[in-house]
């Protein structure tokens, strides 16, 4: 199929400004959906806070491009020890509505001291037109011998430390993730190596300038004025250099995963759970009770 | 892990109402969406008017599982003839916004006298509790020897229309149609067979009355009444004896993908369109520059 008529560049401004229109409905949609669902979340916090396992059961159902990354180990300390998850969209009603944190709670166990692991995504927009979730590693406290990670997440929030502090060299602690990383395959990573992420080097400073750039540039076109193009991206490269030492390059789509599969379904896949185990506990009367209950969870699972 | 708490129905009860109340806001989205997007469409359709071979480059680039439905043949008539694609939730505002008519335009082509193809979906609720899209199967006005369904889509049709006249035993057109569908493979099916889904014979009278038992339980619980348990589906057996002759029946998971996905991502999917054109255009200079465009490509795919 030929694309001949499609040179001209008018075309491809006039969708681009289209999608940023789009865009902006999505936002405000978003910003009344956390408005409208506020006190439902509130309620189900408190109602669920009574049942016992109920988020290790959420997150035993949970749809598979969480349930990947959950390695036997992982599913065990979760399972034994998750007292709760919440999402928060912290930058409403002011801010960005794709900013979230993500907020583990654990009862005392085996593998770290903490009680609570919380991540935060920042949404933002780089010079060059990139535009996404951005993050600080987290670490956790893990006991002697316990680190799921075999030290990785350590490392990568010192290394993230040491480039805070300016030291753009070679570190010991750089070398050190590296060799680490190149002897974990990939799909051997832990779950907690989630907590590592950084994503691209963007600061709040250069999100608002962007951000301000690019209404500029959509007024300007609204105008009917000429407008530049954006920059290319030429300097990809520098993409290249951020992902090389992210030990969960993925993480940002299990956060929105989180944030808008398994937290807003959480009772679906609660209830989803609870069937199975019902299943498993009752004697089969025929296959054709089976093919009914096949039929039905697929059903439930249409929206 | 056992749920030896569980076993008290009034923790089920709760969370059940309160998905009832976390529904109520995604419609209450949904309408908004629609109220916001509507211009944002029609400014859209204007557009790609003048775009060669829009539709069919999004058809092209559309997710698998839309995509999985598309054989060779189908993709050559819609590659070759689709003009153009419309998604209408009918019954707004005041009615339910998950009911969809999703339309497509041809041009003058080698296998139907059609210039329209119009498919309906009701959503219904039916009085043991089931919920989802209802349809009616759509006839193709198929050239001689043309027919991509072999016959199957005209063969749904004269079942329900004889269904409906009241014939409810074994009609020649039924053992047709069975045998049809037993020498074609579920892979083999057409995309066009899709026109003939019906889905549960659920009448709007019937969806009104469940509508109204659902709301008055609800209301009774809210009021801390004592509230009968709903029928359990002790009939699911007509379930299976309305799937029998249903010529493609997951046609409303595929509706649901198209007004929520290729519909809404129209402009994303032929921008994807455009760039791997462009891509197979390229002299690559290296192989650099390909894991480039792959990195980006996977970057764009976020959202």
């Amino acid at each position: 199929m030929s694309a001949e008529n499609l040179d001209t560049p008018i075309f491809y401004e006039q969708l681009e400004d289209l999608e940023y229109d789009f865009e902006d409905v999505e936002m405000e949609l978003l910003r009344q959906q956390a408005k409208l669902t506020k006190d439902l979340y509130a309620k189900r916090e408190k109602l669920v806070a009574d049942i016992p396992n109920f988020w290790p059961l959420v997150f035993e159902q949970s749809p598979p491009d969480i349930d990947e990354y959950i390695q036997p180990s992982d599913a065990a300390l979760l399972l034994g020890s998750l007292k709760s998850l919440s999402v928060d969209r912290f930058e409403l009603p002011g801010g960005d509505p794709r900013s979230v944190v993500i907020k583990f709670e654990f009862f005392e166990n085996d593998h770290f001291e903490n009680t609570t692991l919380e991540k935060k995504f920042w949404y933002r927009r780089a010079k060059d037109g990139w535009a996404g979730l951005v993050s600080e590693p987290v670490d956790i406290q893990w006991k002697a011998d316990k680190d799921l990670t075999g030290g990785m997440l350590g490392l990568a929030r010192k290394v993230w430390e040491e480039e805070k502090a300016g030291k753009t060299d070679e570190t010991e602690a750089k070398k050190k993730l590296k060799e680490q990383m190149d002897s974990t395959g990939l799909g051997g990573v832990s779950f907690f190596a989630w907590f590592g992420f950084r994503g691209r080097d963007v600061s709040a400073e250069e999100d608002r300038e962007a951000f301000k750039i690019e209404q500029e540039r959509r007024q300007a076109r609204k105008e009917g004025k000429e407008v530049e193009d954006e920059e290319d991206d030429d300097d990809d490269d520098d993409d290249d250099d951020e992902y090389e030492l992210e030990i969960f390059p993925t993480a940002d789509d299990l956060a929105v995963a989180i944030s808008e599969d398994l937290w807003p379904g959480a009772i679906k896949y609660f209830t989803q759970a609870q069937e199975q185990d019902a299943m498993s506990d009752m004697d089969f009367e025929s296959d054709e009770d089976m093919d009914e209950a096949d039929g039905e969870k697929k059903k439930d699972q249409k929206k």
